[in-house]
């Protein structure tokens, strides 16, 4: 089941995707999947962020192929950060350069888990029953703020719009069998399969509840294979006209164009 | 004007202290302040964390002194980090010792901004217009994961309950000039001004609306200053049964117990 939260006629809803229609839900998708009984055609909606997460927990060179290609050592652990809420942006929506670091970002292609009911140190076997669903994920990155000016990476990675999530929560996909990729403008630039992850998505699903509670709607960010811009020689940065998508198998495609900020 | 948020009788309220009542709101306190006629003995109501934050951005590093004692340098410019909003606790609710990493958890003073409306690349100037106000934040820290095991802080600061808030918003403050102080089972252990920040409150939010949208509710935690414990010598670090209370000028003090985890 494909669920999407979208604007119709100035009204956000959540729904159910149904070949070229959506049926409306009452509520949160975590809150039940009660249909409304309206119906909005696919065609005539603006796709939004599927969910607007309470934290966006992200995970650091998850692929060993990443990993090799940014000259890191390869993590015993889970690499967590976070991404600031306020960076989530939806399908179609620019990508901003910001004014204050415009030069090198960087695209990032990524399974998004968006977890479904509370979760607290779960098990990896039952880790994936607190799922909701699946969405694509871009982990935008401004590879100078969080490679050469700061320490931490959370300024680099939560400048408004860079963290583009959709185009909707895909509920029955295996997480660890799917194939992902990114093109830029047209061009493939990566291209992986899940399974490649170093920690699959149980993994991180139980180690992150060690940490603190999951909350309905949060998303984790389960990192980028290889293929990133930085690591290209020539490395490619994001310019302004330039259109991203990442297409996850089983779930499709999220396109974002990028701009420049205004 | 002080704002709390607190439990009565199974529900939760926004409301404005008024000596040893509080007067209700209807609805959240950057959305007006409509008082409902309801009133409640202050003795009788349980004070929960003072907001619900979008997001916590913070600041490391941020005054001269803790930076010395961290043998860290002066930083440039802000060093940002976040921590989950799932890491938000209250007044009096026991700061967990978490079981993944219970030796070496620390406490940290901080004055907390909340945000009162959208604020986004707003000057100095500007800036505390967009403040709603301030209350008192610690920004407990897991130091063996935050210095020895992880690259990132992410996971060191945002366990659960790692992230004090309380006991109220004081809207009228000013926070460039306010004494703070934490006290460790009763002995001070932290004794500052936020006059000595190095970024001072108006910097940091003008800072922070160039990366992304402040959202109301979102807090920001200022940064904290000498006498944390892992710079003592011999080292301090929290243990079940201890007490801490941070205190500022003008806004009063939020205690909270440490447990172990269960």
């Amino acid at each position: 089941m494909r669920i999407a939260r979208f604007l119709a006629a100035g009204q956000v809803h959540y729904g159910i995707v149904e070949g070229d229609h959506l049926a409306a839900i009452s509520g949160r998708p975590w809150e039940g999947l009660t249909v409304t009984g309206e119906t909005f055609p696919l065609a005539e909606v603006r796709l939004l962020a599927p969910v607007e997460p309470p934290d966006v927990f992200a995970i650091g060179l998850n692929y060993k192929s990443h990993a090799a290609e940014s000259a890191m050592e390869l993590p015993k652990a889970p690499v967590i950060f976070l991404k600031a809420a306020s960076s989530v942006t939806g399908p179609e929506e620019p990508v901003v350069l910001p004014a204050m670091a415009p030069d090198e970002v960087d695209y990032e292609a990524e399974l998004a888990i968006v977890i479904g009911r509370p979760c607290r140190k779960v098990t990896e076997a039952e880790a994936l029953d607190y799922v909701l669903g699946y969405t694509c994920g871009n982990d935008v990155s401004a590879r100078d703020c969080q490679l050469k000016l700061d320490t931490q990476w959370a300024r680099g990675k939560s400048f408004e719009t860079f963290c583009p999530l959709g185009p909707w929560i895909e509920t029955d996909l295996d997480p660890e069998n799917a194939e992902i990729s990114l093109k830029l403008n047209g061009e493939e630039m990566q291209h992986s399969n899940t399974q490649h992850m170093i920690f699959p998505c149980r993994y991180l699903v139980s180690y992150l509840s060690q940490v603190t509670t999951l909350r309905p709607g949060s998303v984790i960010m389960t990192g980028t294979p290889e293929g990133v811009g930085f690591s290209r020689k020539p490395q490619v940065f994001l310019r302004s006209g330039d259109r991203m998508e990442v297409s996850i198998q089983g779930i499709g495609t999220l396109a974002n164009p990028v701009s420049a900020e205004q």
